[in-house]
């Protein structure tokens, strides 16, 4: 448990709180890039760490995002016109450069130099691997962009998706490296196995011995988690994890299936204290996606149209069939629809969970670690310490697997496994 | 008029609240039987003095009332699965039986006694008479529930009906001991009557004189109302009702139909400070029910399908009618849908009314000494005076009534009065 | 800008704020007259200056606009029987007069003087021109109306129009007195002129050259504002328009088209601090409306069936079409659709726009200066100074208009310019 104040200090992301200007120290994902298709389109709104933002494509393709707000007399600059290398507020026609400098001002006279003391504020912005990456920072505090595996492998070895939670990125994260709840929530009772593995050993495995131990490692980059059930008589399953500052998650994959499994990267961006964007970025490191591995990323995407939220959703119950629950699944929740089972489990806890009223077991030592070292990061940049995460990209080289190892073995010690979850670029 | 702080008092019923607290300290209904029709069926949430519960019909057919979130990790309980004599939440397993004892704990290793010591807030429960009574308070001081007439009357001579009024508890109450507003809000101008007695003289006599002289009677089960009005030159006609502790009331009967008109008791139980359950249960003592009292009963039930909501409502101005207000009914709203006429006049007072800016009249002589007794009654408890009315179940045995009498007779001196009015079980 | 504390003075406006305080010192319009079409006639709901009121028109013709709660036990008047010279309340027969007098009270003894002592808040209402006007001071401060020009018009010279606006009625003022944002925000691309003014020479004028030369006059009725643009090579082209005490608005009219022009008198009249009533006043001096004319007006009406409200709004993004604005007008919305670009540019900045983050130019002299008069408005009442427009009725006497003059002529010094802006009633 955390007490009142603990919680709202890890929570909060708005402007000037201890969690806002830690997060605001990263480099993370504001859209993907394929929301502004081409130079001149049409603007979008983009709603970021409790901030109300506009972003476009200019002329030469380069990529604004900014305050919502002309600083004129705040109108809002989303439905300002796009055009030749700047954004143009319809109201005045004040128009502003992806940088924020006001570059015309035709409401003042010619001689007028107000132009030049006007500023909107605007975010650096750069686009990687299918995602416009943005810094909220300030300036002189610029960090190195993460350098993750997936930013360097063929475009076909990769796949996407986004869409929102309605809830705090906190517990959006702890849903996401706790493992065994996936031997619950997302088990099938017919087969007797855990999805997504359900075809493999690993779902057999999390099916039959449900709690695990957890091995919980400090890193440079955050935490490598290790959790471990019985395999064969002779064995033992691992499931290996990955968080990474401040809000990226690695999950396990399928054990022995190096090459049939991809590594799954996940960002929890906050979209504001009670809102988060999950953009999920899976790769493999050695080849193309399979046709499978493409449908599982899409049935993400089966949204509302015209929204970023699930069709299940916590207004019409996340469309729970009882019946399914009785005879086939655990939760009884569409799967192939959008993480269904995982937002009904961390959305009905309230848009920020009360952690004074929990009561956290041994399957929650990952969690109780990264809250530790997310609350640590935030209270030393109050003293000074600047994140070293943000200026070291190549720690985040990482991938997250799984193994079945001897029973003698610990699996940060068994030297396939290093290699496995090494992104040696 | 009441103060702020008087009004704030006699409203507020949450969790340490004096009126939450002294409510606490009765049984009352949390919901109907039929809402959960067998074992293990599908839970239901149901708040119930300002919490978020869950409730569920364990494999032996007890009732579970409960804290609507796992105490682990507050994942909301409804989703969870309702199986062998307990309800497990679908995170991860943990499965509370219908005392909130933690009975599995499949998440922690076998050998852990964690399971022991967590314990989930559940309520006691009791079905009687087609409700689920709950008692909400502490265990040491756990009552006796109210012995109606209706719990101990066949089936066959029973009705009932179950809605939301949206507002507080206490302006519903005060609606119901009102029977004044009756000559008025009910009444039918094409035939000067009031309804639903517009067929006996009782509804005659209330549209010829309007205005009523109160006799209020202060008793151990709350009040005993007797309101007068002109009937015949040398008599005069007697609408009697009660109001007990805390929140029942028993509305009037016709006059002289004592084998035609059955008696209605009706519970307002606080939902939370804004909405109120209202429960109808309507009996006749020596009789089946009539299929016509069936129709009137029936048509409180028009609801929005899946909801308990009236389909006229305080979004639609209760189907207001100008027409049929200027040429039939007094309100011109619709009848036969769900008490629309009462539900408009308290709903529209806003969800707590502000007692401060009402002007009282000798027609609220019932309204005034109900509050009173309310207010006393959490006052007392505060200064550690338990509430006599919990703890001696017979008092509750009343009949509402109505009767034309001499001119000369009050109507509690009246031997047939006397004998009608009371449930001798 | 304004600090956090001047631009809350000027835009709360509920009972007891300095700007409440002294708009009520004003008579303004508080509806239609066509919304009460005859006598008897369903009430309507008003809400005011942050007052939820009711309005009937009486067997007599005379319009009551009162509390919409009885002050009996506070159940609403809107739902009231219009009858008899009075409303009744439905739930026990209270009647009220126009005077907020109660002139009967059925529910009590016929004897009971308690009528007597109980009133009801009415405001005394006038109806003029097509409005009911009202005013919300205190009795004895009982100013006069305004005297405009189309209060003295043929019937045939005049239109009207309502609607709401969803912000403070302060930015609604502010974005009428502000004429440059014509030449951006209304203007054509493909014609390369200003709308509404497409056709004629001061349409193209603004295009030519955006911003303008202000010179703001203080008058005794408020301000009186020319914005100065060149025309041909010899003469400048000058729009004069007025901003009246508290809150009306004369916008200007086309150049040299004296008898084509119609005058534009606009009313932003609080509903509460974050919704304006915007009425819509338009005449002509000497002759009736052109069909052209009727049309314009009446397209601002083009709102969702039984409400205000714009069916192009902030809620469909104004229906603004991406390659409209690309190819066809700067904003690329709907026209003739109830003022859709003006809306889109003052709601868009929030309920409230924050005026510690804007930043202004020499094109918003009339705003700053409209404010200051706002200010000092209420300021000096807090003092005890009356306002003398509420009592000289003949100031507002006024047209605003457009001219296009000799380069050394000042708009305010031209003896036709004067002529044509005053109306000499």
């Amino acid at each position: 448990m955390l007490t009142h104040d603990e919680n709202e200090l890890m929570c909060r992301v708005g402007p000037g709180t201890p969690m806002g200007e830690y997060l605001r120290r990263f480099w993370f994902p504001a859209m993907m890039s394929e929301e502004l298709p081409e130079p001149d389109c049409p603007p979008v709104r983009v709603r970021l760490m409790g901030e109300d933002l506009v972003a476009f494509r200019d002329t030469n393709g380069a990529v604004g995002l900014m305050d919502n707000y002309c600083p004129h007399r705040r109108a809002s600059l989303f439905f300002g016109r796009n055009e030749e290398s700047g954004i143009r507020c319809v109201y005045h026609g004040w128009k502003f450069d992806v940088h924020g400098d006001c570059v015309d001002m035709p409401s003042e006279p010619a001689e007028s130099n107000f132009k030049d003391k006007v500023k909107v504020t605007a975010y650096p912005c750069q686009e990687r691997s299918g995602f416009v990456w943005t810094y909220m920072g300030p300036p002189d505090k610029t960090p190195q962009m993460p350098d993750f595996e997936w930013m360097h492998v063929p475009e076909e070895n990769r796949g996407f998706a986004k869409f929102i939670y309605e809830c705090n990125f906190v517990q959006s994260v702890e849903g996401e490296i706790d493992t065994v709840h996936a031997s619950f929530l997302h088990s099938n009772l017919d087969a007797r196995t855990v999805a997504p593995a359900a075809t493999t050993s690993g779902g057999r495995y999390m099916y039959n011995e449900r709690w695990a131990n957890f091995f919980v490692r400090n890193k440079d980059y955050g935490l490598l988690i290790g959790a471990r059930r019985p395999a064969e008589n002779d064995s033992y399953y691992w499931r290996i994890s990955q968080w990474l500052h401040p809000f990226y998650t690695m999950t396990p994959r399928e054990p022995g299936t190096g090459e049939n499994s991809y590594v799954r990267c996940r960002m929890w961006v906050p979209r504001d204290d009670e809102t988060t964007w999950v953009y999920l970025s899976h790769w493999h490191p050695r080849r193309p996606m399979y046709d499978e591995d493409r449908r599982e990323i899409a049935s993400c995407r089966n949204l509302i149209p015209g929204t970023w939220r699930a069709k299940a959703n916590i207004e019409n119950d996340y469309l729970i069939d009882r019946e399914m629950q009785k005879t086939k699944t655990y939760a009884g929740m569409p799967r192939g629809t959008g993480r269904v089972e995982d937002a009904a489990m961390i959305e009905t806890m309230g848009k920020v969970v009360n952690r004074e009223l929990e009561h956290l077991g041994t399957s929650d030592l990952a969690i109780i670690a990264m809250r530790r070292r997310l609350i640590k990061g935030a209270q030393e940049l109050q003293e000074g310490i600047e994140p070293m995460q943000a200026h070291n990209p190549e720690i985040y080289r990482q991938r997250s697997s799984s193994a079945v190892l001897p029973r003698d073995v610990v699996f940060d010690e068994d030297p396939e496994v290093i290699k496995e979850i090494t992104a040696d670029l």
